[in-house]
């Protein structure tokens, strides 16, 4: 098992010195700083973080007693307190979580960091912590961006950090089956690697790919950039071992059964509430025999919601889809430096395009099916009114489609404020959804002559509607940034819940969302939950911050 | 809304003279009735049912008080205490439930029949029911066959079937997003003829189509003919409304969420045990431009089971996948009466495949995708050996496929056990369930000369594996009918258990499977359901004779 590069505190990407004299210059063209610099009102200024040596971190809660207990458990070197270790597991990776470790503070750090081996282990992790009193909570890749790693317990109870790292293996591959089972700790690169030499591929990626693990995807229901072709995280889980304070649970039968309700199901997106992830068997493809990925323009938002609409009740959806909005396209457009870029941004001038949208479509699989669906889909978002633009803009968008958190950590040096959300609707109530997001966000952020940059794309496309993600940029206020935030996201989940939006799609609820999470289920569905989580986790110690409302 | 037809209380088919005098020697060629009776050491003999006025039923339990509050909920025509009416819902249509209508035993009729008309009604009918100490057993189409309805209750307390008949209409339509929201006591017939008008159509067709409600569909986890492609009946369900004796739970989020567990995927398969579901929200699709049903020949067994698993690797398998083994391929060629099909015997014979495996293979869809996928599978296809039949056999399945359980009923007319059992398994486990299931059956219907036929298909496939569904008929022991059948569904569903199978692939748990359930989900597993159902259920009223072991 090869060792797996750890996140920087402050920030995104492998700790080393490569990234750490990038600065926004050298990341982001002139015109799309000058872009940002009028549409925002800002002037980039210097925001460096604290020194990492400057974190404050609170001296252990973990009793002597328990720290015995849990070193006889799992091995001395496999239970931690030193500063560096419970730094590393503090909080996960959102705006907010940010904002806190660049100002020095780690308060959030867990007190202890354990790391079991086994499913054995972890569920007597688990019944010891229960009788100590002790609040757990997984820590997978530390990506969430939503506090689901905020380790809060209303009875302020002594908490640790669960680190999956020595569970992070294939176990078995069934080739026949298309299954194979890993640890949870392992990451998406290691999984691909594994595969590849079957000629096989597993084909979830989300941004957080790099660094994020198969367990941790499996806790929130995360969807990747290819999901619409290969299926969210949840469609590829074909079974799962759940660690729980009461036991082992066993759950999914592939390839599918009509036993009863789905078990699994109340496993995945559960972040942690009700034991830890210990297993999984997920469904694998062979590696795609052909590929192609191309960009196309629509004249307005709405003529490409429209045309994917119609690709969608057809199932002519490709397996990659990104239609970005006016705002989004036109950042893009932007940021993407060099002769090709401003002849294409001329050439979508010339042809009534200028505040067009663009659209990346993205296909893959055998090479007479995917000439068939691209001739299929052609032909409606011809219809549509879009003209395609080529394979330059679709392999662009492939080769930077990690780079956005990186990114983010420059924007922050310099003063902005950039955070994402995201929801979906049906295809009816989506572009209610998009104008009531907006507003809020525009209205919540706008202050003297400072108004935010609220760029959407529809990241995800499903028969009956889409998701909808937002990346929203603004001068930050120096002087309240986390409530400068806290008033935006708040105003902008009112308003997309109202217009008929879910809560999340695929970032879960972890705590930031937590406060909607009644409106979102109903207080019958909380109760629900509730009492899964009485049978299996007592005493209450799993992730008591994340998910159920206080 | 029009009346839907209501089944015949003694076996398949709508009430009606049509299908009263029918017997073996009209349904079955004469070729078919030889073998079978080669085969099984059988001589057709007349062994008709009692008449139905000869049928027992108790006199209803249901207090005058009871009933009274019931009538002021619901309106006096709404509760119903007449003969006819609790005969028509005694139980279901399994080979059991028909045993003991056809004997004259209706002992597991409900105390009554009642129809609320919408969710509060329904809510307010729980709540009451609670109170009053009833239990109740909803009643969708009665087409269960593991026993569904059994309505049998630790206590001994009275039972009301809640009969969803008068919540069967279209509610409303959202073309754009492909949904549509339905009462629970729609059927098929109806909910396609409604969604043709838009060029719509819904597609989940199972062997219960004409008669089964998608209510029922719901609560059973139910798989349909074209499930391979369409999906499961979970796969299309988006939202539902259940309400339960604790309140109404509102579910579904869609097209997708990712806020906390999937609580939907706990009412679907819930069986009546949780409350009741009283509205459903189902995807929808464009009627299919093109469609080709065509039949393919196999050497072997495991030759076609090999074929299929490539084509389920390469996402290639059509929207009907139905490979059935050599005995039931033998028994069908059989079954198809004139010159065509004696023609096609020869032919098989000619070419070495004269104890091949047929595989029926429909394809629904865009012509030009269609074309694509075909020419893709058949070169796989190809590849492992089989030989094309061409249309015929194809849509000569097409035109029987509702037919199975009417002939089932002139099978027990003249003597025969006929009844059938499902799994599924993952493509490595298959071939060893297949055996262990035929195995299992054979040796515990064998007895003096005679033993059983055993019959298997795969009818639906999936990326990872397989259902595999399986046909017996044996010489009937007419002293000990229900024994004979118990003794060999106990040794078959241990078998298929033991050898990786699940307990059930689309036919649901009911009361017939309760006693493997917890060898399915494990003791927590069940633990788990047990709280769900105490939350929402917290006096067992809710449909308690099924699902959860005693």
């Amino acid at each position: 098992m090869a060792t797996q590069p750890e996140l920087t505190i402050q920030g995104w990407g492998p700790t080393s010195p490569a990234h750490a004299d990038a600065d926004l210059s050298s990341s982001l063209p002139k015109a799309a700083r000058r872009h940002l610099a009028r549409e925002l009102g800002w002037s980039p200024r210097a925001t460096p973080p604290v020194p990492v040596a400057d974190i404050r971190v609170a001296p252990s809660r973990l009793s002597e007693q328990a720290r015995v207990r849990l070193q006889v458990l799992l091995g001395e070197q496999n239970v931690r307190t030193d500063r560096e270790s419970r730094l590393r597991r503090a909080g996960g990776k959102s705006y907010l979580d940010l904002l806190r470790r660049r100002e020095g503070d780690a308060s959030d750090a867990p007190d202890a960091v354990v790391l079991p081996g086994s499913t054995e282990e972890t569920a007597a992790l688990l019944a010891a912590c229960t009788e100590l009193g002790v609040v757990v909570v997984p820590f997978g890749g530390g990506t969430s961006v939503v506090g689901g790693l905020a380790g809060v317990d209303p009875d302020d109870r002594p908490s640790v950090a669960v680190d999956l790292s020595r569970m992070s293996s294939v176990r078995s591959l069934d080739v026949p089956s298309s299954l194979v089972t890993v640890g949870p700790g392992m990451r998406g690169p290691a999984l691909e690697q594994a595969l590849a030499r079957e000629g096989l591929t597993f084909g979830h990626l989300p941004q957080s790919w790099e660094f994020a693990t198969l367990g941790g995807y499996a806790a929130t229901r995360s969807a990747g950039q290819n999901s619409t072709g290969v299926g969210r995280f949840d469609d590829l889980v074909a079974g799962l071992t759940l660690a729980t304070p009461s036991g082992v649970l066993e759950l999914g039968h592939p390839p599918a059964s009509a036993a009863g309700p789905d078990l699994l199901g109340l496993a995945l997106g559960s972040e942690g509430t009700l034991g830890i992830i210990t297993e999984l068997t997920l469904r694998v493809r062979p590696k795609p025999a052909a590929d192609a990925y191309e960009g196309w323009s629509f004249r307005s938002w709405a003529a490409g919601l429209a045309a994917l609409q119609q690709l969608a009740r057809h199932d002519l959806l490709p397996d990659v889809v990104r239609l970005s909005d006016a705002d989004e396209t036109r950042a893009n457009l932007l940021m993407a430096a060099g002769g090709g870029a401003r002849a294409l941004r001329g050439s979508l001038r010339a042809r009534g395009h200028a505040d067009g949208c663009l659209v990346v479509l993205g296909w893959e699989g055998l090479p007479g099916l995917l000439r068939a669906r691209r001739k299929a889909a052609a032909s409606l978002l011809r219809d549509g009114g879009a003209i395609r633009l080529g394979r330059r803009v679709g392999e662009s968008w492939k080769n930077h489609r990690f780079q956005a958190p990186y990114l983010r950590d420059r924007l922050m040096d310099a003063g902005l404020l950039v955070e994402t959300l995201e929801t979906a609707a049906t295809w009816s109530a989506l572009p209610t959804v998009y104008d009531a997001v907006r507003r809020a966000l525009r209205q919540s952020l706008t202050r003297g002559g400072r108004r935010p940059l609220v760029m959407s794309h529809v990241s995800h496309g499903y028969p009956t509607g889409a998701s909808l993600y937002v990346t929203v940029l603004a001068d930050r206020d120096d002087a309240l940034p986390i409530q400068q935030w806290l008033t935006a996201k708040r105003a902008a989940t009112d308003a997309l819940l109202a217009a008929g939006g879910t809560l999340t799609h695929h970032h879960a609820v972890g705590a930031d969302h937590r406060p909607w999470m009644e409106r979102e289920v109903g207080p019958l569905g909380v109760e629900v939950l509730r009492a899964v989580k009485s049978r299996l986790d007592p005493e209450g110690i799993c992730n008591p911050g994340v998910l159920l409302p206080e």
